[in-house]
């Protein structure tokens, strides 16, 4: 007899993410690519990272080698609550958990607040990643109404939000729109959350890629008890350390702690110690400006080329800071055909549909600035005008 | 309103793993431990981590420091589907997916492969991180009739295993008995399996810790496409690198990436290609003869010491490989009343309950052997032997 495999409901109901088949294409070497998530390798600090590794291999050797605690190493987590206490509410060590990047804080959380058909509240559109996650335990989505400022708080009661597991947002240059949630909203949505009951988890990947622009107080630091927070090291170190961390109440991290335990025991002991040495005596706060300025540079390269290059009927944000610029298309352009076209001239990027998680606009799209160099963006940019220019042309005349 | 974190009813059942308890006690430094599951850090080869960092951040740091593909990186998965080739059929890389430490992939098949109430097969007693890591989700347990060769195939039809997801084993010097599955019982059980057309799975931590007899051959050698293979370099060269692997057919394989995808994008570069570096020359064939010969030597020095010290009436194995001893005591006795008392006189071991998944037996515990300096394992044998041999004292005479 043939060996049967029967699948969970749960696999069964998973897809291949639109990105990761996107991804795939745009590795040949003649495409301009503006569909990546991944950080410049220009901005990993890559000698700095061979000085704590040799530091950690010659001071700690075995230690950096052997099982360690789930919760993760004390040391990196009393600097991040520490990072994190900075400006506004005192966070202890013992409320941070470390983990296998962020997005297994994405993991974690919903095996920890998720049942089948929980409600759980997200922006529209939200970031893609954590929709995938979040699915795995096949919560019922609601999508909260956004706008170019994030969740538009005057727009909800608390009635919407009650008998949510939780409401899931970005509120800092979100993934894919790139936008910020202003301080009033923030305050109105901490007011609104803490109303209902509900808790936030705030996912802070890119808080720290502000181009100029003050630095806004998280919600985390507006209701500590309220609030599960989530930092990575991806974008302001290097992603491949796989290093993110998760910042809850006590007895929610307790559970994050044992979900972990059976997920993967611990992050690796390694990678931990060395982002520690890393980042201990203050090298994040001279190294991150050098990665503000140089994706700054690059937002403001492709927002020029997208004045001279796209149609009037566009529109698009212009970010403070993170990686991303979301376009609006006129009504009637479908982004997932105008990629097909695109990739036929070696030029890709993310079609929007995917980061709703209810209602999926065809409409939209996700550009990446901070990988290709000026003057791909500046041909690239160029590509998707002309072709955007013809798919609306082709349009049938309004009636 | 206070904010409600509603958990979910996998968390709420998730409890504290009893051997993390213990582990926390034995955390102090005047505790003799046979209680761990660490190896011995005197193996780890710190040299050559030292130099494999070296050339990763020479060669290639960006891509080291960058995202990398949620396979694997392919070098890696080459040189273990090579390894895994060299004595049976042949598996191609495609197969194998890199994880971050083989928890991970107990995680992962558990989530693609059981659905609340699946019906999943189990040695007894069986591995405590797997019963937890299925547990999450909601399987229903059967436990299999073992004896000190693992798995009694003669005891067991087809049609036991029928229905069930998967059979979970692990052949080689298994956690927590030490037993290894002789070679008629691995072809039995094989063959029972594909009868019954019910999936293997095989995890193998311990396979190449063999004191000194021959390499049996694996149950993947025997099936490919009937059994679903875990191993890890946790044990033959460091588990603060917190590196698994998972071999299964591809159907499967691409569920298991899909999903891993959604926990952690993938395991980080910059260890996957610091150890292909630290093994891809043969280093590891040169390496894994000093562990056998640390951890046989442990091992006799142990025995010897349980002959000395133990009462008559408690039975253990002679593990032939791996890092545990296995030990039965009278009926009537409660190691886990054992355990502590035992630590009040700072000696620490895992009692055996915790490792059924079906009808926990009490009268039963595991040693590890291998961290533990010879002059302390002989004292704390002692200290155990005179508590046991005053349990057996205190028994009821029987009837």
């Amino acid at each position: 007899m043939t060996t049967q495999f029967t699948l969970s409901g749960r696999a069964r109901a998973l897809t291949s993410s639109a990105i990761r088949e996107i991804l795939k294409v745009t590795e040949r070497p003649e495409v301009i690519s503006f569909a990546g998530g991944l950080p410049s390798p220009a901005t990993f600090p890559v000698e700095r990272m061979r000085e704590a590794t040799e530091k950690v291999l010659r001071d700690s050797p075995h230690a950096a080698l052997q099982y360690g605690p789930t919760e993760g190493f004390t040391p990196l987590r009393e600097w991040i609550a520490e990072r994190l206490s900075r400006n506004g509410a005192k966070i202890p060590a013992s409320r941070v958990l470390i983990t296998t990047g962020s997005q297994q804080g994405l993991d974690l959380l919903g095996k920890v607040l998720i049942d089948e058909g929980s409600k759980v509240l997200v922006e529209t559109p939200s970031y893609l990643g954590a929709l995938q996650a979040f699915s795995l335990f096949a919560p019922a989505f609601a999508s909260l109404p956004s706008d170019a400022q994030g969740i538009v708080t005057d727009q909800i009661s608390p009635a919407d939000l009650e008998g949510a597991r939780f409401l899931y947002c970005l509120p800092n240059f979100q993934n894919p729109t790139g936008r910020r949630m202003p301080l009033e909203r923030r305050k109105a949505l901490v007011e609104l959350a803490a109303k209902a009951g509900v808790p936030l988890v705030e996912d802070d990947p890119y808080g720290e890629l502000s181009y100029g622009g003050e630095a806004l107080p998280s919600l985390l630091s507006m209701n500590p008890d309220g609030v599960i927070y989530m930092g990575s090291f991806s974008k302001v170190l290097a992603p491949g350390l796989r290093l993110g961390y998760v910042v809850a109440p006590e007895e929610i991290l307790g559970k994050m702690v044992q979900a972990k335990q059976a997920a993967d025991l611990h992050t690796p002991s390694f990678s931990q110690r060395i982002v520690y040495e890393a980042v201990q005596d203050g090298f994040i706060d001279k190294h991150i400006p050098s990665i503000r300025a140089l994706y700054g540079a690059q937002c403001e390269h492709m927002l020029a080329a997208l004045e001279r290059e796209f149609p009037e009927q566009a529109r698009w944000n212009r970010p403070e800071g993170g990686m991303f610029i979301w376009v609006d298309l006129p009504e009637g352009i479908d982004s997932g055909a105008l990629l097909a076209k695109a990739i036929e001239h070696n030029v890709a990027f993310v079609p929007g549909a995917p980061f709703y998680a209810v209602e999926p606009r065809r409409n939209c799209l996700r550009l990446s600035f901070v990988t290709v160099p000026a003057e791909k963006i500046d041909h690239g940019i160029k590509v998707l005008g002309e072709l955007l220019k013809a798919e609306i042309a082709a349009l049938p005349a309004a009636a």
